[in-house]
């Protein structure tokens, strides 16, 4: 029995993505992709990879999907999601979303950090945080998944466990991150043209970015308090196209250790498929992870200076959006969470 | 009357450079380059670029070297510096030192970074740091020079300022570097060819690297404290041939501003022909100060957490060794400072 | 009912690959890799993107193998096959050789181009040449598999229908191709450090490379001549991972023309799963085909000059080397061509 | 005594690289440096290396360009330079012109490969082509100079030597060229954003190049014939930043040798600043011009198919466009013809 999905939105580096593992999910079938831009195009004119397919996008509408799929994966631009949760969700479909626009608990941070009120707070209350080892349960019974961003996944599932563990203040907490170029999208735009990203490093937005109140979100989740945490996160673009680097550093707390942070991790992620725990002291590398749907992780400590360090990695594209947007969706639909994705 | 130079271990990328930009010196002539490895090649054979040369690696001799030279750069592995740098001096040459042989204070200190007591501490004694923006005055009458590691040159020259004008504290520093691969030197190993370091990005020496004590040693002394500092450094590598961005976050002091952040600046490096600050709130790119002598600094500050934000760019072949080597020979002999490097 | 395999080699690129695409293979098990260098070690501590396997290397050891397998992968340097393939064939195992060595039909052509006798002429004669889509019939009997060459595959599979139906001249034919840095192996030499091949691009042994007489054979095969073809080959590094581009300059013959080449192209790949033919007039990209086993062919007429002017692209260590062997043991074995490889 | 510039359409790459050269050249002071779309903006906005500059981008006026300057580089997209060439020759300036427009002496190859009529027929003739290496003598002279393409140079300054020297037929000349993505110029396309170019090699535009007729005409000047020459130009683009590989394929003719190779290139460039033969055998390396005005040949005689194979590098902003056009400049106005060029 397939699950019959539209991606709404199809035309971008993660719905490619998500075409790409929908393509190797055997109980999948993808009825329909949307591009206003491309539409009435074949998949394959725009993404050539998708030669095999004989998909084509289509305009968006709302009730052919309804009628059609029993899933949407919605992959627009900021701000577009709620004009077609809204009425697939009354259709009784199961909506994953890749965007920002539903994975802040609080409309104020929303209001602070967008510009604008939320344009639908009760789906952001409906609204499942999309990181399946955190939220599992929740996710098998949710019908709006809200998609973690990329900088998001990649710092969250390192740190939760040992704020979660008490083995790391909340205080001080420094997210430094690396991404590919994918990572800004499929944007025809003169900082990501070739010769301006090739051979360049360079920090962007280095306070205030947009994923800054999701981590501090879900970093307080983790720590299990209601006060505000205020983090570091400081973004950079380098001349890669996919993988996210992110290197962490946090205040350890009285008693941790080495031992015990493997041991926090155990506890976590032992029997996840998607997470993987280094050896003590080892860093991880992008490129063991790329068009995987793998988070791996390093971690160190510092008695020079009482810090932990850590190291997290994950395919921004697939881990950092399409593929954990797959993981979700096979958790809603009772499939082995693996489907797709090995 | 040019001065007279013998580059000594100029067969690896920090000797290239050297190469390239005493080739453009006017009143520099290049007597000697040696190289065990390639002793009796010339030049060109080693480094196609530099063709119109006719100049051949020797084996190192001292003695020629003494008789025909006013200036020796040393670019030898760690820890072979002494042999050259205690003859040499006694000839009354001026000796500069790519290496890291020279540059800590504390005999203690290199003992443990280096794992052996400093073979020559008197000359440790004797070696002025070589970063013109900050040793000028010593520079001018040393005969040897330590010059600064790359990271720390890209850590240093954003900070003091800072350290010295009371703005940041000395303590929760944390330095996070991104490298390009030339870095590593003309090393044959497997973790640097092609296919392990394309399309990869990765930390490395989370702690404890070299070049630690360094920067520590350095802020220290910017911030006007005899109390060692602990600080965070973490390196990774980036795949970019030339190019480090340091992004750095420091606590901010009572009273600290953006605007008291620029005169710290204007004040430090107003006339440095080699620093060049980014206006308020922009973010330094290492494709800007590629095959320069620049350092380029962006300065932020974040209320969300009070800590300013800084990053800093460099070539770390030319800034972070070779460039800042002849900057300081320049001054050595009272050239002009910038002779060579623009 | 697996397939039992073992992988002799196993450690360089094109090992890795063939554990990846087996690692997707339903009907296969792999049970033995072998590596003198690693033996001992899990195969994730050489590649970590294998941290899921507990597979460890073994030092190669042919009563092993030839208890547990039903197949043999040979990924070994030149001139070590025959060693292994001499017993195992006794065993009654299927083998297929990644390397150059039962390649050529003529012990003539490999003495000129390897500088020495074949080992073993008698298993020259028995080897097939696994291009399946030019040898499917004989491949599907045959015990032992020479997998063409990352170049001969990228320049046969677009010439061969052009030759066949006398579309193109067997004269003047040019080969001139570029390819990623994997295409050199695992190698730690200074050519192939990321400083030597980042930003560079070069020809390399522009005549007489070992891939020439392996072009020549198959093309003469193609037009269906006993004459010798001369041709030239021409070889480029480029610095991407993964990919080789093909650009063949071809004559025309009286009555060629777009219509014809296209309907030669149907003729020969119409139910190919792994080859796909452009549209009139377009051009192949690398970056459509890098991690699948696929060959794309663009093609064009030049009237000006009367030539055909082919593109192909291949990756290297899929369709020109180990997702081609895939494909011959799946045919070997009666099972779905495309197991494992979509 | 400064020559006055002005830099007519300075924004793109070439503009750009422009602009670096003659902030080195002593003898040159840049007075006007125009943009439509950037007038009024300070060059170090558009390009931060330039942070040193005082220049400010204006919008183009030829009354000012006329009064304040000796000399004019004209830097335009195709088809606008006749409008300021005319003014400006008749108002007594020297004008270097880096498009395409007036490098052709047919008007009736320009109407084939531009689609529309020459706009100044008269120009054609009175420009000369901007190659010192083979027009030297009539740059002297010259107020008007078309500046060559980058592929162009690229292919005719190898061969040129041997079609004058009879070494080499005319007849079947293939040019297979690889360039970096900046020959596409600053182009804000999606084609050329960062993830499309990188880990890509692909071939454009495999006939009918608008370079075509240009390298056909020089090689007919350089074989002595007013016969049409057709040759086969295949660029490709490969994810390099600069730099171009031309491997160019060449009948040889009844005695030619390497040893009549190497003397054909001794007496065309043995006292030429800007052109390197590499030994007999060697392939070039676009790594080795970057950033330099040298053009690097490499040449291999193949007995095998009885061809000569030239190998030869460029960096296409320098030697490829901007370089080349201040060493005519140096020309024109008598100055040493390699200032600002070493």
């Amino acid at each position: 029995m397939s699950i019959k999905v539209a991606v709404v939105g199809a035309a971008g580096y993660s719905g490619e993505e998500l075409l790409r593992l929908l393509a190797r999910h055997n109980d999948v079938e993808v009825k329909v992709i949307t591009s206003r831009k491309y539409a009435g195009q074949p998949v394959s004119d725009v993404f050539p990879r998708f030669w095999r397919s004989e998909l084509k996008f289509t305009a968006p509408d709302v009730k052919t999907i309804a009628a059609e799929c029993d899933a949407v994966f919605l992959a627009l631009p900021h701000g577009l999601a709620t004009e077609y949760a809204i009425p697939l969700l009354e259709a009784g479909l199961k909506i994953i979303d890749i965007s920002a626009d539903f994975r802040l608990r609080s409309t104020a941070k929303y209001e602070e950090y967008y510009g604008e009120p939320h344009p639908a707070p009760e789906l952001l209350k409906r609204a499942v945080y999309g990181m399946p080892e955190r939220y599992r349960e929740q996710i098998k019974t949710a019908d709006l998944i809200a998609c973690p961003g990329c900088y998001p996944t990649s710092s969250i599932l390192p740190t939760a466990p040992l704020l979660e563990a008490g083995l790391v203040s909340t205080e001080d907490i420094a997210v430094v991150s690396m991404s590919g170029v994918t990572g800004a999208g499929r944007k025809v735009d003169l900082p990501f043209i070739f010769p301006e990203c090739n051979e360049s490093v360079k920090a962007y937005k280095p306070y205030g970015h947009r994923h800054l109140p999701e981590i501090e979100q879900e970093m307080a989740v983790a720590a299990g308090t209601d006060q505000e945490i205020a983090i570091n996160f400081v973004p950079h673009l380098v001349p890669v196209n996919r993988g996210i680097n992110s290197t962490i550093l946090l205040n350890a707390t009285e008693g941790c250790s080495m031992d015990k942070i493997a041991a926090a991790y155990e506890k976590a992620y032992a029997n996840e498929k998607f997470v993987r725990i280094l050896p003590p002291g080892k860093c991880s590398d992008t490129k063991y992870v790329t068009m995987s749907n793998c988070c791996e992780i390093g971690f160190n400590y510092d008695p020079h200076t009482n810090k932990v360090i850590l190291t997290s990695v994950i395919d921004n594209l697939t881990k950092g959006a399409s593929g954990q947007a797959l993981q979700c969706m096979n958790i809603m639909f009772g499939l082995q969470e693996t489907a797709g994705l090995l």
